[in-house]
C-alpha cells in the first residue's frame, strides 16, 4: 500500500527543478507562473475515475462532466483565480457509446462555459477505465491565495455548507423512492458549486485558502501545515445543506468533516480585513460561513475541533485518501 | 467500435465555443492562446496507458516518463514552440511500487528539464490501469505553425527517420539476443528525439506543420485536409535509421509510412524559403530530409506515393488508430 502523502512529497522532492517563472510549483492547488505586468498564470490538474470517483450507470454524463470541470475549477478558485482554458485526456474502454462520449463532451463545454472558460483541447486513448482526466488553466492578477499564508489570529470561513455532497453520494444507494431531502443531497454532489464569485473576493482579503474537496479537516489540516500554524474548528458552527444529517454528533458530523467532494473553499482572514471582506461579500451577494480560528496554543499541523461548551479535542484528518 | 476521426468531429462540434483570446483551439497539435504582446500561450495534452503504449515490465521507468513527455513536446514542437510548463496525471493501479513511481517522476523532471520545461504541479488516483496523462504548456513568439497553411508547391520536409521507432517496439519481443541493429531500432522507439532547434527553423520558413507521431501517412493526410490540399511523397526518398530494414517496398516502407511513434516533425515550406531554411537548418546544426511536395492536381487530402520511376498511386492512411 503506497502512503499517499508520503509518496507525494517523495514526488515533490523528485520533480523539484528551479525556474525563474514559475511562483509557485507542486504542492498548493495550482501552479501559478509569473507572464508578466502582474499576470498570473494558473496551471491545475485534476482526474475522475470511473468506479472510484463517480458511477456511469447512475450519474448522468453531464453531470460527471460538469463535477470533472468543478474538481479543477475548485483548484483554481481557492489560488483567487479564474479558469480560463481546458484541456481534456480521456480514456476510453472499447466499446465506449459514442453518443455518451459526444453528450459528455457537450457537459464539459456547458460546465466549462459556466465557468467562464472553453475547452482548448484534448486527447482521446484506449483502456480498460474509464478516465476523465482534465487540466484547466486559468488567470489571476493580484498574487495567488497560497496554503502557507494563515497566522494566528485570523479567522477561518467557508464558502458553503460540507457534507451534504457526501451523504448524496451513499444516497444513490437508496433508489427511486427518494425522498426530498435525499434528492437535494443527492444535487449536491451531483451539482457541485463554483465558488469563482467567493474566490474573487477572497483573493482581496485572505491571508490563505484551499479547496476542501478531499474532505475539511484532511485539507484544513494541509493548510495548516504549510503555514506552520494550528487551526481551531467551532463544530456547532460548521454550515450544513438542507437535507444533511442534522445529528451534530454522529454520522453527520463525520461527513461534514470527512466526507469531501464538496468543492467549497477553506479560508483563513486576518481581522483587520473583516470590514473589506463583509462589504465584498455583501456586493458580490455570497455568504461566507465563519466556523474558526487560527490558533497558536497547540503544535503547527494540529486541526482542533472545539465544542459549544468550550472545550477542545484534536481532530482527525479524515477525508478521501486515494489510495485508501 | 468507435470510428476515432468521426468520434472526434463530434467532439469538437460538441466543445466548439467562441473565445477571443484562443487564436487555435481544438484540432491542430496544440492549442495556441494570445497573451499579448506577440506572446502565445500553448497547450496540449497526451496520455499513455500501459499495456497500449507501453510495457512497465520491459521499459525502465525513466524511459516510459521520457516517452509521455515526448509525446507532448512533440506537439509543442509542431506549433513552432518551445514548451515551458509540465502537469501529470497519473492512475495508479493499486500495489503500484512507490519506487517505481518516484523513479518514473525523476524521468518526468529529467525529460522536462533536457526540453527547457519543469514539472509544477500534478495529481495522483487509483485505477486498475495505469495512465500517465500529461498536460505540456509552451510558448512561441511567432505566429504558430498550424496543419493548414500548406499551398501547392511547398516542399515536405522531415525532422528525421520514420519506422525506426515501430521496428523497435516489435524488436522488444525478441529477446536478450538481441543484434546491434535491434538495439539500434530499440533506442529510437524507447529515446524518441525532442525536435526543437528544428521546431525554430521551421517556425521561421515553414508554412505548415504536424507532429506525425501517429504515422507519418495518416498524419500527413490530417495536414492535407487541414490545408486542402494534396501531398505528393517520394517514396524513395523517405530517411530510414540505421538498423530499420531497408526493404523498401515491404514491410520496412509499411512502418515508415505507418508505424508511427518517431516523434518527428512533418513540415511544408514554400520554396521561397528556401535558402533561408538551408542557412538556419546549418546553423543549427539540424538535418531536414526532403521527401515531397504539395500538389494541386489531385483532390484536397489525397496522400499520394511517388516512386522511384515516377509512377503514382494513393496511399493508405495508414497509422496508429486510437480505438483500432
Amino acid at each position: 500500500m503506497i502512503d499517499e502523502f508520503e509518496l507525494l512529497e517523495r514526488i515533490r522532492l523528485a520533480v523539484a527543478r528551479a525556474d525563474a517563472a514559475v511562483e509557485i510549483g507542486i504542492g498548493d492547488d495550482a501552479a501559478a507562473i509569473h507572464l508578466g505586468g502582474g499576470r498570473r498564470l494558473l496551471l491545475t490538474t485534476d482526474a475522475l475515475v470511473a468506479g472510484v470517483h463517480f458511477d456511469p450507470v447512475t450519474e448522468p454524463p453531464a453531470d460527471v462532466a460538469r463535477r470533472a470541470v468543478a474538481a479543477n475549477v475548485s483548484d483554481i478558485a481557492a489560488m483567487g483565480g479564474r479558469p480560463r482554458w481546458v484541456l481534456l485526456s480521456l480514456v476510453l474502454p472499447p466499446g465506449t457509446d459514442a453518443a455518451w462520449v459526444e453528450t459528455l463532451h457537450k457537459g464539459f463545454a456547458d460546465a466549462a462555459a459556466e465557468a467562464g472558460a472553453v475547452v482548448v483541447g484534448g486527447n482521446l486513448a484506449c483502456g480498460r477505465d474509464l478516465v476523465l482526466s482534465l487540466t484547466v488553466a486559468g488567470e489571476t492578477q493580484a498574487a495567488p491565495l497560497r496554503r502557507s499564508g494563515a497566522r494566528a489570529g485570523d479567522l477561518i470561513f467557508l464558502t458553503g455548507p460540507v457534507g451534504a455532497s457526501a451523504a448524496g453520494r451513499t444516497a444513490a444507494g437508496t433508489g427511486p423512492a427518494q425522498a426530498h431531502e435525499a434528492r437535494s443531497l443527492r444535487a449536491r454532489y451531483l451539482h457541485p458549486p463554483f465558488r469563482l464569485d467567493a474566490a474573487a473576493v477572497l483573493a482581496r482579503t485572505a491571508s490563505a485558502a484551499i479547496d476542501i474537496s478531499d474532505g475539511l479537516a484532511q485539507d484544513l489540516g494541509h493548510l495548516a501545515d504549510a503555514s506552520g500554524v494550528a487551526v481551531a474548528l467551532d463544530l456547532h458552527r460548521l454550515p450544513v445543506a438542507f437535507g444533511h444529517p442534522r445529528d451534530p454528533d454522529g454520522a453527520g458530523r463525520a461527513l461534514a468533516l470527512g466526507g469531501g467532494e464538496d468543492y467549497e473553499l477553506a479560508a483563513t482572514v486576518p481581522p483587520a480585513n473583516l470590514p473589506l471582506l463583509s462589504r465584498l461579500a455583501a456586493e458580490a451577494g455570497i455568504g461566507l460561513y465563519r466556523v474558526g480560528e487560527v490558533v497558536s496554543h497547540h503544535p503547527p499541523g494540529t486541526v482542533l475541533g472545539v465544542e459549544r461548551d468550550g472545550s477542545e479535542h484534536a481532530l482527525p484528518r479524515t477525508g478521501f485518501r486515494h489510495f485508501g
